[in-house]
């Protein structure tokens, strides 16, 4: 066991600068908290190389740890690293790798272009892990994956099923090309969810929380559609009409 | 107009007090901030006492100030009474009243069992408006409704449609006699919502984010459902969930 007592450690410091975006991206890596994470983390195979942990937790017995180095540390060095004021006793350094992401005619994929806030981006994530998506697309200006927030929201979900960032425009042909379906979603046209003629694999655009899909998306997508508004509520919130659109698809044929 | 220069002046101390649940419940009133939420509030006859502006804030020439009182205050007192770091340069203060429901037999109604996250109330008030729901029973332990963080994420619907506080148990039964189906939600039992055999009125209960709906309320229910989960997330948000369901037993019929 190596300890660490201090959260002026220099190897404190290094892992510190993983809560910020420049940081993660330099290093890639990024740091998540809480056994529930880390166990789901553990068990689909992600690179976890560090797991820091408080001197009264018990690491689970079905955890294998033997590819990492495990470090006591104290509650002020575990809570430097946390964002959360309760982490548990553990956090955790995973590499972040390179994911790849295969497209199958009969698959369904979200793509999100420019969702800003970080706990949409996790709901969605998990959102679309429940519904049985097969991977999920980052456009631009789509808040970072590794965020604390967005890592918390997703509860593990992210380590479920393939998630890359990418350029939209150029996922969509390559979409088509598979015979997918690229729906759009947008509030000024298009048409009920509940219409869309879905044959089998699809792909679902979508926006940003104050402006939506870009319009060149909209453009170059097969169909566009909206969740019909019953009441008086301008829109929805993005994370609720992602599970309104996978759900509604998925059991709609 | 009159005019307010220091956060230490009185009547801000008074209404500092409302950002504070105890000191909402004493006064009976909240705080409400950004055009958005204000001018949702003037259009839908919620009771505004006083507008609180900066003075470059331009009141718009449709909201109707008749009725109340409008100071002038610097910056440091808005920025003193708003939650958020841009309120926009004007905040509001709104007697809460006392709403009452009455139920239809065909009507849909939301029943919420102890909902924790201000974000996640918030979504489903939003979410609830946007299917068009007639009411909303916020049950016991059920966060506040009038924190400035469930006010934002409503995006103004809580003054669409008709929210009271309740024992939902005293609820239930009440919903029957009307002929209203009552549906809980659980992920341990019940048929999944595509399923269900909804007739016409319904009213369906959401649970709390860790231990979903309490049992007695589940045993109360004419039938219990849940959203199936095709890949590896233990279960959805909340308000995620509420979408799913709301906008299902809504479109499957």
């Amino acid at each position: 066991m190596n300890r660490i007592t201090s959260p002026k450690n220099s190897r404190v410091k290094e892992w510190n600068k993983l809560k910020r975006k420049k940081g993660r991206d330099k290093a890639g890596a990024f740091i998540i908290e809480g056994p529930h994470l880390i166990e789901e983390a553990l068990k689909h195979k992600a690179e976890v190389t560090d797991l820091i942990i408080d001197k009264s937790f018990r690491i689970p017995s079905d955890w294998h740890t033997g590819n990492m180095t495990t470090w006591v540390a104290t509650s002020s060095v575990i809570e430097e690293l946390a964002d959360t004021e309760t982490p548990q006793g553990v956090v955790a350094i995973v590499q972040a790798g390179s994911k790849e992401m295969e497209l199958s005619s009969d698959g369904s994929y979200l793509l999100l272009d420019g969702i800003q806030d970080p706990g949409n981006l996790g709901a969605i994530i998990r959102t679309a892990d429940s519904a049985g998506a097969d991977g999920v697309i980052l456009g631009n200006g789509t808040v970072d994956l590794y965020n604390s927030k967005v890592l918390r929201s997703t509860q593990g979900s992210l380590f479920h099923l393939p998630i890359v960032k990418g350029n939209l425009l150029e996922w969509i042909p390559r979409m088509k090309e598979k015979g997918i379906q690229v729906f759009g979603t947008s509030l000024k046209g298009g048409i009920p969810y509940t219409l869309s003629d879905r044959i089998s694999g699809y792909a679902l655009i979508l926006g940003n929380e104050a402006n939506g899909v870009h319009e060149d998306l909209l453009a170059s997508s097969d169909q566009n559609l909206f969740v019909p508004i019953y009441g008086q509520a301008e829109s929805l919130n993005v994370a609720v009409a992602a599970g309104i659109l996978l759900y509604g698809l998925k059991e709609g044929k």
